[in-house]
């Protein structure tokens, strides 16, 4: 069975085809900066890679490209759109409506347009590329999946806030949490490996960044709350701050909500700290001695650490923590930053195993470290494609 | 050694007189409502127990009352306030300028007024208190103690958000820490109980509420961050949120920045919750089976667990959790909560001993529990008066 995969972005189109069960990729790419005056698109088979610049004023002519660079005889991929049997669609916001992936209908599609308040930059792409592959690739399913749906099961003590209750009964002010993809893949992943249901907190750190607790396959508390700004320091993003700083700044320093809140989300985290937004170059001026950069690796991994603490008492408990994502699949610095002076909680890391670079689910513990260190390489188009083939086949 | 206390409020004075180094306390009492039609005015000694309503307009008004009752021959305390050696103010916030107990000059009260804007409602009248006290007191030494100093020990990892650096360095936006006289008050009484130093953490949960992080006898982190309202939920208080809830309050549902720092600050937390902000009533109602009740009670208690382990990550340890201030002291029941399924950071509560009421300091965990549980009545009073009597006699 031939998946499509698509993750609309506010201005980018990504996508994949894969053979189910088998997790066969026929094809990958993206198109890149819609909009603009030219967008980049990548196209990869195994025998054909190709990149090149062209004008692509919207989501819809995006889409269409794909199709069009899909069908070319010259690529051989497909011959028809109808050989593709679903598109699955990566849907940032399900908000408390779907704990599941879902086919689309139009009371999907009125839900998916109702939370475009809650993620104004995503949902209404989402949508967009959902309308546009209905009339592409009308023959094949068009399914959702959610990056909130894995967190769902998050009991109230997680997820509501200390706030008025009509603000959630009324508002929907409450803690989705994201990367929920990501978190299941990996965690299902982790569950495997240890051979039993278990306590353990995923780390997904990358260019978004955030944890969960996750009990027995259930994630029960994540680091990301009402939107993908808080927990975690991130590469432009300021993670937890105390709210009265949002009111100072307003009150005090002049400046009106939006600025404040794009400073938050824009020129915060390890870029408002060191000037730089990439880890690898911060790692690297760190390594030189610039003191910012230093001090900016120890913060971020402190809060690691610190939710490392507040997890296992949610848990009561501690089997494992999984690294994944960019940097937590790729930075051994900064593993071994969140695994120093972690011994009260059974964590010892093996540097050497540390070291190792592979694209391999990997054990990077000491044989006598009581919870375990895992890096597990996440694949969110792999998840996509395995809940829409599980949906379809169920 | 005679030494006044003076705690002034936005409308409020809170006084006491106590000689030291013995802590016998000669009179206490408190005017409340100040500005309003009728204050209502206290005043205690061992003998006499007054209560009276009068007009008091403003702080200066009241402390020359205060003086008055204290001169009073028929009341005994004093006989001229040359008898009081020293007055030492609670002030609020010492910014990043006092890490200690100091005494009063022009240029501590300089410092004391640059940070209006950091404490908008304590330090004006904790300033006003001092002015008036330096007139009425005129032969007396006058000496500030700050709420923030104790948690001045914080390395820059735990007290530096993750936004822009010019806004720690221009702005002074940071985490400061409220509270302290009380944790540095508990915390040091349990070092003293403990015979060591120690990883401990103290829960000041009251009106207020707050926790630290305390290796050595020095606060390493705390709840409260750049003010009072995050961290724990409070009574009116919603303690952390995602602060994006406060830019999607202000953008879509209509309210202004103050009107949700309002909201955040008077109408959440408990009282948000369910209706209540005392938890003897909340406690109450839950016990009648208030759903709303129960679960903020959980909430509350689930959220201190978590801090917990935070702070045992912090600490790479935990020897002992210290309980303190109104409901810390005297609620059984969160204290309970705070300690459920904690096992594996080594608590075990002592059910029993939980119920006694006492005034006194207490174990309450079980002989076989690896980390201590301690209920120990702060005395924010002995410790100004006793920081102010060091300060004097070194």
């Amino acid at each position: 069975m031939k998946i499509l995969i698509i993750n609309s972005g506010s201005s980018s189109i990504k996508y994949q085809l894969t053979v189910m069960p088998t997790n066969e990729v026929i094809c990958t790419g993206m198109i890149d900066r819609i909009g603009l005056e030219t967008s980049n698109i990548t196209f990869k088979t195994s025998l054909h890679s190709l990149e090149e610049l062209l004008p692509i004023p919207n989501h819809k002519v995006g889409l269409q490209k794909v199709a069009n660079m899909l069908l070319d005889p010259e690529k051989g991929v497909i011959k028809s759109t109808s050989e593709i049997s679903a598109v699955g669609h990566r849907v940032v916001h399900g908000g408390s409506d779907f704990s599941d992936t879902v086919r689309i209908d139009d009371n999907v599609k009125a839900k998916i347009k109702q939370l475009f308040e809650l993620a104004p930059l995503h949902n209404p792409a989402n949508l967009e590329g959902i309308n546009v592959a209905e009339e592409i690739f009308s023959s094949a399913q068009q399914i959702a999946v959610f990056d909130t749906a894995f967190h769902q099961t998050m009991p109230e003590v997680a997820y509501k806030y200390a706030i008025p209750n009509y603000l959630l009964t009324e508002n929907k002010v409450r803690v989705y949490g994201f990367h929920g993809t990501s978190h299941k893949y990996v965690s299902e992943k982790a569950i495997d490996f240890l051979k039993e249901n278990s306590k353990i907190i995923t780390i997904h750190i990358g260019n978004g960044c955030s944890m969960a607790a996750i009990k027995d396959g259930k994630c029960i508390d994540t680091t990301m709350g009402f939107s993908p700004s808080n927990g975690l320091i991130m590469g432009t993003r300021s993670g937890d701050i105390d709210q009265s700083i949002v009111f100072y700044m307003i009150k005090n320093l002049g400046y009106s909500a939006d600025d404040v809140n794009s400073i938050l989300l824009k020129q915060s985290g390890m870029l408002g700290l060191t000037g730089y937004s990439d880890l690898r170059d911060i790692e690297s001026e760190a390594a030189k001695g610039n003191k910012d950069c230093q001090l900016a690796l120890f913060m971020n991994a402190y809060r690691i650490r610190k939710y490392i603490g507040s997890y296992t008492a949610a848990l009561n408990g501690l089997d494992a923590i999984i690294f994944t994502a960019g940097i937590g699949e790729n930075s051994s610095y900064m593993r071994q930053l969140v695994c120093t002076d972690m011994d009260y909680f059974g964590i010892e890391l093996d540097y050497e195993k540390n070291q190792i670079r592979s694209k391999e689910i990997r054990e990077i513990n000491t044989p006598n470290s009581k919870a375990k260190v895992l890096v597990i390489p996440t694949d969110e188009e792999y998840e996509i494609a395995n809940q829409v083939y599980q949906l379809l086949n169920n």
